[in-house]
């Protein structure tokens, strides 16, 4: 990733510039904090927007899906124009004016050509990543990926070259709510959100939590 | 909304048709329980995806944006087509294949034309709509919303005539993983996932924790 985000026409904020975060290492801690991303095209039926997963390795996004899929359809006619939206509800933003009101949030933007993969190599990469993306560390207890794992599925590929990050912390600000009136007895604060894990449910033979497990209750603790 | 959701030929899953859920409540339950969508719309530099805030008001979910924002200049040429997609990621299922993991999601997908909303009576029921969508209750809490509240902000209708639900739920299935080696000894599972609320921050004067904020804590557990 370059050592600031370029902001490309399209990716320039031209609203809420000042919630803009040009640092690299910024955007890239919120996709790697996350694997769920919703990506938006332009179908026949008109635009279509998908939650799905990804996987980053260095300056590209892999994607995964059905090969009989709509999209990858598109794609196997050649790149797709695409915009994949990262987003993370940090907290609810209460103010006296309902219209003060706000979120906290951390999201982050991609837009750009989703091109088909076909090297054998890099989907198997890819897969790999997206294993990875999801719960850190856990390719390495799987069986082996094969080549008819590959087969599978049809894997997409997204350039970083055009991101952008927006993103609002704190409490109700003044900017939002300009003629907020201190004496409105309406409490005011912020109540933060946060993804966290439930007891593991085990399908199958009993075999002991493995250390995939202990990764993901660091990024999501459990009760 | 209709006793069945009916399915246009556009939001008929084409993928994975098992995993649609016709059940209008079910799908309004969804829509009721979250309050942060993705809208994707063809811009002229490509497909957008925001993330964004909704209400919904019987068949309409509203939306509100800055007046100068390009998608409501578009709006405010005619009727914009729009994906408004919402998500909830329940868990990550672990099987021993890499490619036989999977989420357990629900996620509720509504196409439709996005149009301006212009009557001050409406803009005001849909910004009450999107204040209680967010925080149930909250509206009665604030300070009365005034003429130029509404004027500051632009609101966007879209009717859930054409909407679909689709879903996950459950553990590692064959059918995910048809060779599936029952004697690889890979952890198999489901560790659920779901949002809770942090401590409240307040902000301004001391206050009481008003009666919204113990009804969010029912839909999001504090530690």
């Amino acid at each position: 990733m370059p050592s600031s985000v370029p902001s490309s026409p399209r990716t320039r904020l031209v609203r809420r510039p000042e919630r803009a975060n040009h640092d690299p290492a910024a955007l890239r801690a919120v996709l790697d904090s996350q694997f769920v991303c919703h990506l938006a095209w332009q179908s026949e039926a008109g635009p279509v927007c998908v939650p799905t997963c990804y996987g980053r390795l260095d300056e590209t996004l892999y994607l995964h899906g059905a090969p009989a899929s709509r999209l990858m359809a598109a794609v196997r006619q050649g790149p797709v124009p695409v915009c994949l939206t990262v987003s993370v509800i940090d907290g609810i933003v209460f103010a006296p004016r309902a219209c003060g009101h706000s979120l906290n949030f951390r999201s982050v933007m991609v837009m750009g050509n989703a091109t088909l993969v076909t090297d054998p190599e890099e989907i198997t990469r890819a897969l790999a990543a997206l294993t990875d993306q999801v719960t850190p560390g856990r390719l390495a207890e799987c069986r082996p990926m094969t080549p008819a794992d590959a087969r599978g599925v049809a894997v997409l590929a997204l350039s970083l070259a055009e991101a952008s990050m927006k993103q609002r912390q704190g409490g109700p600000s003044q900017t939002d709510d300009p003629d907020q009136p201190t004496d409105f007895p309406a409490w005011s604060g912020v109540v933060p959100l946060s993804v966290v894990a439930g007891t593991p449910e085990p399908a199958g033979p009993p075999r002991p939590e493995p250390p995939s497990l202990a990764r993901l209750a660091a990024r999501y603790p459990r009760p």
